[in-house]
């Protein structure tokens, strides 16, 4: 047994250690942090829902029905009428033949890639995908292709020696970055190839598109163009779990296959039925999504103003590049120091040399908070 | 892309496939199932907590203070007073310093695996360690030596074979089988090969050991004799998640490199406000265990009288083996005729010619179910 803690001095020299913060508040964008208020930049709560009383009030009644826990995994007897219920409604949401639950995103990704792919197959991945696809990749024994980020040429030169079974998996939207992938020519690269092409949309699905129907809707493409879509419950849906949305051969594969679905317990039926609400505020109110635009077009005007070098993106996601992990703690600091709360990302996460703040903005986010926000960015100021 | 619908109806023709039942009710032993009444011996809910109206009563508290979703990571601002409060409450309970909570079990055994070991490592397991442990094994990249159940002459030859760090991993309980691990034996063997020795307590903790702490305490055994301990919370505990369990220098080493804790949403706290109850409960109750001991006592002498092989379990998973998928799935159907819902197990999840029907205890079971179940049994005799 190595001494482990000879790895965590160096990583605390190296300004890479990672403290957790302790809330004292929910997820509303004003945060009491180890008993101080903060107003906070950082959440996934894009949509202001994991605070939305109607949420909770789906929530309470879903406990005072199906009690707490669902006791086992989906195929033995944890399956509920409210877990079936609302993958009906993401089916129909992402107007795919059906939807699978899973405890999260990261789950569903290993579940998707290692029962689609194996040994002798290819999996096809962004440089950028989400941590999750790539360990998913890594579980299935099938060869991982790595290409440099949104760079096409790149894709198609995989795509072309590829063997076997072939699976492009990419995040619609980047989660350290915010930029889009560019999915109809990435559509059109896995047909040619006869490829797969899956979409991690778990910060696309609720936020762009109409209706919030994500990245694929934002582009007009649908489940022609990407067979596989992923998305996550615990962002724009303000609760948490995820699913993956197919035809109905995808998800009976992922029943029988899918060793990170079958052998797992299944979430509280309660928290389904605090999604199907979710759900059903996300479809309807468009004005949350209007909202979010809004504040991160101010956002984009302001920064730039200020001489920050913005990334190219258009959603709520807005990583501001620090370079150094050092310099990127000391922007959070500064920040907090101001009533900000921004967690600096730092490598592994992110690319060494990108150390970043990564705000992120709310449909809860007000006017005055934006104001805020950009009243201490003065202090980064370049 | 290939076609999934052939392997689909192969799996039909082998009587392998997995359908799900949807349940109309909570996870209390009376079920209703898609509109039928059923009397259920397959959930994990051994201590009956996943119904508790007082843990229920501590979720909708929690709902109260911090609505639905914990809107990130716990490492970005996911990680509520409430997170704490019962990471601190379960290393008090499984008397280590330092507890950390996971999604679930199979994220937590990922977490585990992947950041002890690596290539040139190796893992060594029994045959039967659950489906999460063997793929923990399989992505951190390091060799899986596994060795015939509970043949310790067999990890010893691994042990003494094996090269880099070494972790002997195993199930406290197996899951399918019921049985005990011989921790004396496996802890014993770790330390004179200098291995990190892991528990996977997923069926033990709750329900065995004095106040329930698991299946070391079974044995008199504590963090000395295994440095890692998963616990999980879907189970005993009757709600959702689980924890790893450890020394101050294990946790923050799983903080720092763990990516199946770093890249995925925190639970609800609200969710963690629940499992606090049910943990409080689970010490305090002692009753519960001995209720759950008589109840397998009477079923194993009951079953015994009527000719079953049974296994050597004394923990309320009591497997009655029937060989082929098909006489399984044959079994579990007359039971349900008789109102009893049983799901068959069958390969891969267990061996093949070792399809089951695993027969599960709760203490919320009632003298007269056990004599219903009995009763039903009757007509599969030997
Ligand atoms: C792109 C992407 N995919 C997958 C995940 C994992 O989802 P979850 O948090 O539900 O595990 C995340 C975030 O956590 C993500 O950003
Ligand atoms: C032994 C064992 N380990 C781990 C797990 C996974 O735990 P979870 O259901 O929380 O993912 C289970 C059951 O699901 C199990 O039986």
């Amino acid at each position: 047994m190595k001494d482990l803690r000879p790895a965590l001095v160096q990583a605390q020299q190296g300004h890479l250690y990672r403290r957790r913060r302790v809330l004292d508040s929910p997820q509303q964008p004003r945060l009491v942090v180890e008993g101080r208020p903060l107003l906070s930049f950082c959440s996934n709560d894009y949509l202001g829902l994991a605070a939305d009383p109607r949420v909770s009030k789906a929530f309470h009644r879903g406990l005072e029905h199906w009690g707490s826990g669902s006791g086992s995994a989906h195929l033995v007897s944890g399956h509920s009428r409210a877990h079936h219920a609302l993958e009906e409604e993401l089916a129909d949401f992402t107007g795919r033949e059906r939807a699978l639950l899973f405890s999260s995103g990261y789950l569903a990704n290993l579940a998707v890639v290692t029962s689609l792919c194996g040994r002798g197959d290819t999996v096809i991945q962004d440089k950028l995908d989400h941590a999750s696809l790539i360990d998913a990749a890594r579980l299935s024994g099938a060869g991982l292709k790595r290409y440099a980020h949104n760079d096409m040429a790149a894709a198609r030169q995989r795509l072309a020696a590829a063997r076997g079974e072939v699976l492009l998996a990419v995040d619609g939207v980047f989660s350290m970055d915010g930029d889009l992938a560019p999915l109809p020519e990435l559509a059109d690269l896995a047909s040619q190839h006869g490829a797969w092409l899956m979409v991690d949309d778990a910060h696309g699905l609720g936020v762009l598109g109409a209706g919030g129907r994500g990245s694929l809707a934002h582009f007009g493409l649908d489940a022609d163009h990407a067979p596989v879509l992923m998305g996550t419950l615990g962002k724009a849906f303000g609760t948490a779990g995820a699913f993956v949305a197919g035809s109905e051969a995808l998800i009976e594969t992922l029943i029988q296959k899918a060793r990170s679905y079958i052998f797992t317990t299944a979430l509280p039926a309660a928290l389904a039925e605090a999604t199907r609400a979710s759900l059903e505020i996300l479809r309807a109110e468009e004005w949350r999504r209007e909202r979010l635009a809004s504040l991160v077009a101010r956002f984009r005007r302001g920064a730039a103003e200020m001489g920050f070098k913005l990334s190219a993106s258009a959603t709520p996601v807005q990583p501001l590049i620090a370079g150094r992990a050092q310099t990127a703690l000391a922007w959070s600091r500064l920040l907090e120091e101001q009533g900000i709360l921004v967690t600096a990302i730092r490598p592994p996460t992110v690319p060494k040399g990108s150390a970043r703040l990564r705000i992120t903005f709310s449909a809860a986010h007000e006017d005055r908070d934006l104001d805020q926000l950009l009243a201490a960015l003065e202090s980064l100021k370049p």
